[in-house]
This record gives C-alpha cells, structure tokens and sequence, in this order.
C-alpha cells in the first residue's frame, strides 16, 4: 500500500468511528475535530511498522489510537497556547468554550485508551506500557515548553529535550506499537522506536530552520515569523550559545526591535556570521543519521523500509 | 482489615507513590491535590470487594488507580466550574493557574492508566474495558450537568441518570474492579457493581435532601443553598413534575426571592404540601433497597459483606 492509500484508509477508519449523538455538547467537537484534517503522519507510522512484519491493517485499531491521542493534546495544547486556529479553521475552545475543549481533549483521551486495546493480542501490556510512558513524556514536553517561554537561561540541549518529548516520542511509539502488533522481535520494535524519535527531533529543527530560511514562494506563511515572536527556537539558542557578550547584547537589542523586516535581516546577518544556519542542520543530519542507523538494523528485507526512509526524507527535505 | 486500617493504607500508598521532581510545575500540583485529603470512598470500596474473595492488597493498585481517576477529575471539574476551593483548600488553577489544571489533571488521568495495569494479571482486558467505559460516563455526566445548568426542561428521570453517569458508575467501578483482582465470578462482580451504583445514587439524592433538610447543628455549612442558588436538584425536580400550573408560577416567583431566609422557608412549605421529601426518600429507599438486593446475590459468606453494607449505610445515614 502507498502512502496516499494509507492516509485515505485512516480518513476512513476515523469517519467510520462510531461517535455517539449525545451529549452534542461533548462529542460534536470532538467530530468536527477530527474532520478538520491533519497529514495523519502518526498512524501511518503505525501501519508501515507494522506492514514491515506483516498485515499492516492488522494495527488499525492503535493507528486510530495514536491519533485520537494527538488530537486529544491538540485541542488542550491550543487552550494552554490561546490559538485562535488550528489547520485554518476555529480552535475546539474558540468556537466552542474552554469547558467545552477541557471536557472533549479529556474524552479524545480516553477513546485513545479504548482503541488501542481493541483486538489486541498477547502483546497489550507492553503496548499500554509505551504509551503511557509516551503519554506522559508528552505532557512533560508541554510543561517545559510553558517554562521555556518565561525562563532566560534555557540551553540548546535542554530544547531538544524539550521537543524530543513534546512530540518525538509520540513518533516513535507510534512505530514501536505498530512494530509489536506486526509481532517484531524487540530489538527491532526498540530501533524502530529509536528511528522515529530521531526523525521526529530532525524535522522539529528542520521546523525552526524553515521558518527563518524558507523561500517565501514556497513557504505559505510568513518568513521570520518565529523572530519577529522573539521564540526560542533551536536558532536563537545555538546563537545565545555560541555568542560573545558583545554579540548577545545585539541580541537582546535586537529582541526589542520594532521594525519586522530590519529585525529579521539584522537576525540572519548576525546567525550567518555565527554560523548557526549550518550547526542546527549539522544537528539535523546528525538526527536523521541516527534515525537510517536504526532503521538500518532493523532486520526485514530492505526494500520493505522504503516507505519509512522515503517518509522520513521527505518530512526533513521539505521546503514548507 | 477495619474502615480505618483501609484509609491509612490509601494514605500511605498515596504518599509513596513515585511522583517525579521535575517539571515541578507539572507534579507539584499533583502532590499538593492528592495531599489535601478526601473520605477516600472508591479506592476503599476497591479494597473491601477485593477482600471478599481474598487479600484485599492484591487489589492495591487498582484502588489506587481508581482514586488517581477521581482527582483527574475533580481537578478538571473544578475549573469547568470555577470553584475556587475543594476540600477548605485552594484547587489547583485557583492555587496555581488554568494550564497547570489541564496538563496536571492530563496526568493524572494517565498515571491512573499506569497505575491500573501495575501487577494485574489475565482480568486486564476486562477491567480496562470497565474502566475506559466508566471514564467516558463520567465525562458524559459532567457535560450533562453542565448542560442542565441552561437548560429547563430537566426531568427527575434524567437527573437521576446525570448523577449516575458523573458519580454513581465509578463506585460501581470501583467495586466491580475489586472484585475483578480479587478473583470474582463475573456475576458476582457484576453484583458488586450495581450494588455501587444504586449507593451512589442514594448517596447523591441523600445529598440534596441534606441540603435542605439537615440539622443545621450538624450540617456545617449553610442549609438551604442549593435553594438560594436554584439548584436543579432533585427535590427542585419532583416538586416541578407534581406541581400545578399555579404551583409552577409559586415556583417561579420563589426563583427570583431575594430574601434567603423567606425564600427557603417558602419552598419548605411548598415542598411539604407536594411531599417531596418523601417522594425523594422514596427514591433513596428503592436504590437503597436494590442495592442491597445485589449485595445479598452475592455469592460468599455474609458476614464478610458487612464493612460494605455498614459503609453504604453509613453513606446515606449521614447528617452532614
């Protein structure tokens, strides 16, 4: 199956979740939630682990899980963050009401928990063990995020802790779990596990990298926006990092620039020369050559992983 | 083991319960909530069914996980609405603020996932099914509630439903999960779980007639407030479905009283002529009665089932 297949199979499956009626005021957001889209990367990872070994379809039920679980983090995430917009259209708690989206995200959770043991086999303990140390680790991530925002001595390390948890591991749980239900041995289920969160940390730094470097033809928002919001991203901090005091007062000038267009071209004069441009995909490439070690290890026909690889390629190339 | 010997124990697993440092915005707040305390109902409820079929510690975790459950929700309830205090202590937005509610209560619903899967054995797959079942009542439930609150067309029957989904069902839960470790005939749990259930509306409609009925010497907070609060309580409820047209409008007119003291004396007297209380009572009696029906099919020696008879008595007997 191809990945057009997958995703359309995924749609399926998530429109043919049996949602009750009633209450209206709890399950019609979790509908239009889940309906207002998404690259569903995180269950076709489940399905391709899982078709490495075997029958991919046999992962259904936790490939749905896993996605419920994002979108449960989605809809409480976009509370604790103010989003106005989630994919283009209104947030759970804007169009409906901070109960509303507290109340949903909770039942999403739950409904997770509910699939992932649906036709689960001797394999369910160790399922349930992964995902709620992942579940977890995610809602850490989340936390640290928060801090992050108020605290001034956040280091480039501590970042990509950050983003290992905030949404790393949820990529590579979403392979393991696949891996187990195709029946992988545990050495490969782990590698798998360890591919997906290297991939997940190459493509959130590739995230910052786009957001300063895209080309604006191809990016769809707009460029910088990440300094003009004075973030934290994975530049700023290997630029504070590497900075002389002198270079981190510009700075922190700079961080109090008005003018949009003078603070990103004065940013990026100053990134280029500190060469941060080049250490954050020397990060990156280190990532994802973890990621094709692992996935390299894994012990099926190589031209069975050509949709991970490929996947994997494509989610760290991008240019949008 | 006596009631006492069962809380200390709660307490005691409570307080070792590995809660990690860091993020400390993340886990202090759960430390702080689950210290401030509470009757600890349904993890001993998980103990004593346990008990009737053997040692009652093998059931320790689930009693656990089930309490973890019921602070995952008083937490998120508490924002949904906006109580600024729980048990005489702050709660956890109010002490600390909304996001910290969220993701610590998130948490909490997860941990209560670890802690439910801890030492279990083949009975996994049956108590998880329970569980999850009884996770998504009590969330629909509470969106119930909050639907009544806009709502006027509530009936007595409906609210009787509302209380078991937010309250009733996890003691049923709770028991029948005990039950579950402990080795039970699914029958016999079955049992144990409507026997919880039929408590737990008793306890709830015990509940509002304390309200207005208790012996203000005892009842250590104001009788009458769900009055003065128009409260859709159930002896609001059954007053409404037996009143006249007339009686209706007294109603109505009472809604808008200012004066708490003639408010409340003017709806006793109305109640009285509608007999309400005793209607209400009725009602306890008859879940009282059917409680206690599935206590006694039970199949194990009756004396073992008297710690939750005398609970149970205890719970609706009370006069505060």
């Amino acid at each position: 199956m191809d990945l057009t297949a997958f995703t359309n199979t995924i749609e399926t499956e998530l429109r043919a979740l049996e949602i009750p009626q009633n209450p209206s005021g709890l399950y019609d957001p979790i509908r239009y939630f889940l309906q207002i889209g998404g690259k569903r990367v995180r269950p076709i990872l489940t399905l391709l682990a899982a078709q490495l070994f075997g029958d991919p379809k046999k992962a259904m039920n936790q490939a749905i899980a896993i996605e419920l679980f994002h979108n449960f983090t989605l809809i409480h995430d976009d509370i604790m963050d103010n989003a106005p917009l989630r994919r283009g259209m209104d947030t759970v708690h804007e169009k409906w009401n901070l109960n509303t989206a507290i109340l949903s995200g909770d039942v999403l959770l739950i409904e997770a928990y509910k699939k992932i043991i649906e036709g689960s086999g001797p394999e369910l303990e160790a399922i349930l063990k992964l995902f709620n140390t992942t579940a977890i680790e995610v809602c850490e991530g989340q936390q640290m995020d928060m801090d992050f925002e108020t605290r001034i001595d956040v280091s480039a390390a501590e970042y990509i802790e950050m983003i290992r948890l905030k949404t790393s591991v949820l990529l590579g749980c979403a392979l393991e779990i696949g891996a187990l239900v195709g029946g992988a041995s545990k050495a490969d289920a782990d590698h798998l596990y360890q591919f997906g969160v290297h991939v997940g940390v190459a493509f959130q730094i590739k995230d910052d990298i786009l957001d300063l470097y895209a080309d604006p033809e191809k990016f769809g928002k707009q460029v910088g926006g990440d300094v003009i919001a004075n973030k934290k991203t994975i530049l700023h901090l290997t630029a504070v990092t590497n900075s002389s005091r002198e270079q981190l007062n510009v700075l922190k000038n700079l961080s109090e620039e008005k003018d949009a267009q003078l603070k990103i071209e004065r940013t990026k004069t100053l990134y280029d020369h500190l060469k941060v441009r080049e250490m954050c995909e020397e990060m990156l490439h280190d990532h994802m050559g973890k990621a094709m070690f692992h996935l390299e290890e894994v012990q099926v026909d190589d031209h069975f992983k050509k949709p991970l690889r490929d996947l994997a390629i494509y989610l760290v190339n991008r240019d949008k």
